[in-house]
């Protein structure tokens, strides 16, 4: 076994130094290259969707270089795929890392395969270096996460965590008509066909993701420590007023109903950006009704999307943005009416893994901040189950879901670092750091 | 011939009094009933579209009811129809009254033939109280307004003006790609088959035509004395920001281009409200792209209808409404484009043919005001070339263009008596009372 070297800025030991992130670039690297020979789409960025003929050779792909790296390798029923490196000590949780597979379509190359390139080179190197470790170290290639075949997401996480049951999926089918238990069959999945999905045997989830925001590429920073996933509301607002002649109706006397949905747009951009950094709020369609150039609006529909990590934080956020559109339809003498149709709990990480990742990037060197995550990610899945953690790499101009999508190798390397040294950590330092972990602290 | 009546009010004789209104009343209903047997719409209200059956149906009708006032009727080659009573005195110009008989699709009973219906009405009135007029009193029934068929409007007064000649017309198709030339071929019309169009005997053009707007109701009026015909300025708008991560792009990374929209629409109407009440600004059509709920907008178009019967007032508002938008986006860090599409200047209406409505009003103690025309009508083409006026009457909640139009036989009546004293004093007074109408003034 290789000596450890000591950590710069610490006096601890650590697997993964300074010196590795080459060789880590190149690894991640050459796994993304072969990841990226699977689901190339003739428009641009890769299409990987759940069970399709390209997503199946991905997982292969990732099959293959697990098998390289050392790794036993096996799928579970829902297609999800580990990595297994066995620990000495089995009454102790696995540790799981990785991400999911599935792109949307005309999806980048990183978003997803990052953190499973990131966790086979992370335990790798481990087991390179420090040889077995104390518990099971596992990586995964999560079989589905976007929803961008059927409309459910984190089916593979879901099923792990028994969110979902693979013997009953839902109800889901994709846009040709096939349903989501025809297409897990023919692509050789489903219930008998490998180990169970469900797992009680897992103590600890860590993920690595490009951040789908611009704020590490920004702030020019390494590492985003993941505090927590944000929850989401959504809402279809319509709005009734008038329709009536441009021309011919006085400025006092319309009920224009596309004005009024234009305040509560601009009001809930106000609104947010007085909430602060962590608040988010947009209205991303609208449309108005007759919808000619010479008629007031009679009908105005815009829909929502309002996140925030704190559910308390988010419920009176979105109360009192609901009392001002009342009050801004009162005044236009316009009828108003919302439809929430999403409405998704924040998920916080948890604390000791989330020092654990700050521990690692201080001891490497590296310029990190705690933030939260916009989106969804099977972590959020995951937390509800057992602890769970999540490091963002930098994305070029915060770009995700488009084959513009690009994160340097060297950026990779210095998040796959501290995953690297945050598993150590978990799999391999004495047990009493451990303790408590069956029952989690969640951020608050 | 019948004595003429005192007028109420006024030591002046006129025709029309209050003892006449019941029999209007009753006269226009009956003319407006035979008209309203023609081009009923299955999904409601009437559509006539120029040269169509219904159409055609329609000036039978008018032109049966002509016939049977003791009116001369002829068509000319466009396909407009006139009820002529001869005046005495051949070198003056004749008066000219009626509107349109062409519908928008499911238009009302009301908008255009209400004209018609007053200008038989009025004239069966003035002939049978007082004779042959000096000057040649005529109705007509134009044959085309609204532009609903072919993409061009105002074909029938056009024609009559020479705006447009019928033996050239313009390369002009309906929606199943019959050309305006087929189909007043078909319909009987063209070169040759009527009287020339073209008409450099008219002195004076009157249209009583419903108000299109809900002033005169709200205001409790009789009657509008329409100043003039508001000029319009159409535009797209288009603006081009940056499509990003609804849950991963903070308030103050976006450049949200439906935001930069909506703060545009919402301040033309600010500043429309801020020019009082003859300036209106309508956004009547709004699009965001990608347009997902969860992505924010790149893009976004939304069009701009304002009107105002000033040319330099229209213009100094458009001017810094622009140059508040280019401000607008600007400070969002958006791409900004506006294409103007329509630019019709303001039609003033004759002065001294609006005070002898205004004077007519009076002496019948009518309730009016003087008020500009926010839409379109013939009488703006007639008012390049002679003098011309509009008599505004109510019109139940400012309904138009639908098949909800509604002006009571009342209403109807009261107005079609102004009409009839203004043509008195138009046909029948003396000349001098006429001087200066061939270079007439325009309202300023």
């Amino acid at each position: 076994m290789a000596k450890l070297q000591p950590q710069e800025g610490t006096g601890a030991w650590r697997p993964a130094g300074p010196g590795d992130l080459q060789e880590l670039a190149g690894r991640i690297t050459a796994l993304l290259d072969a990841f990226g020979r699977c689901g190339a789409d003739p428009d641009g960025g890769y299409t990987r969707y759940l069970y399709s003929g390209a997503w199946q050779e991905a997982q292969c792909a990732v099959s293959r270089e697990m098998d390289a790296a050392g790794l036993s390798v096996y799928y579970d029923e829902a297609g999800n795929l580990f990595g297994r490196l066995e620990g000495s000590s089995a009454e102790e949780g696995a540790v799981l890392t990785g991400s999911h597979i599935d792109t949307v379509r005309c999806g980048g190359l990183y978003d997803g395969a990052a953190g499973i390139a990131a966790a086979v080179a992370a335990i790798e190197l481990l087991h390179r270096r420090c040889g077995q470790p104390r518990r099971t170290l596992e990586a995964v290639s999560l079989c589905e996460e976007e929803g961008s075949r059927f409309p459910l997401t984190f089916w593979g996480s879901g099923s792990i965590a028994g969110r979902y049951a693979p013997d009953a999926p839902p109800e889901a089918a994709d846009r040709s008509g096939v349903t989501l238990a025809e297409a897990m069959k023919a692509a050789g999945f489903g219930p008998g066909t490998h180990r169970s999905a469900r797992r009680t045997d897992i103590g600890a989830f860590v993920e690595l993701h490009i951040e789908q925001g611009a704020v590490l590429e920004q702030e020019r920073l390494d590492l985003g420590v993941v505090l927590g996933i944000v929850g989401q509301r959504r809402w279809t607002f319509t709005l009734r007023g008038e329709a009536n002649h441009a021309g011919t109706t006085p400025m006092r006397l319309r009920r224009d109903a596309l004005a009024g949905a234009c305040e509560m747009i601009l009001e809930a951009e106000r609104q947010a950006c007085a909430y602060g950094e962590a608040m988010v709020a947009t209205a991303g369609s609208v449309s108005a009704a007759p919808g000619l150039s010479n008629v007031i609006a009679g009908q105005a529909v815009f829909t929502l999307d309002v996140r925030h990590p704190d559910a308390e934080t988010l419920q009176s956020f979105c109360d009192e943005l609901y009392g001002i559109f009342e009050g801004i339809a009162a005044s236009r003498e316009l009828e108003f009416a919302g439809e929430q149709w999403m409405n998704v709990l924040p998920a916080p990480m948890d604390a000791r893994l989330c020092e654990a990742v700050e521990a690692a990037a201080k001891g490497l060197g590296l310029r990190s901040r705690r933030m939260y995550s916009g989106a969804g990610h099977d972590a959020q899945v995951f937390s509800g189950s057992f602890p769970a953690a999540m490091l963002f790499v930098p994305s070029s101009k915060g770009l995700s879901h488009s084959p513009e999508e690009y994160t340097s190798p060297e950026q990779l390397a210095r998040g796959a670092a501290a995953l690297c040294n945050v598993l150590y950590t978990l799999a391999y330092e004495e047990e009493e750091k451990e303790k408590g972990d069956s029952q989690h602290e969640n951020v608050r």
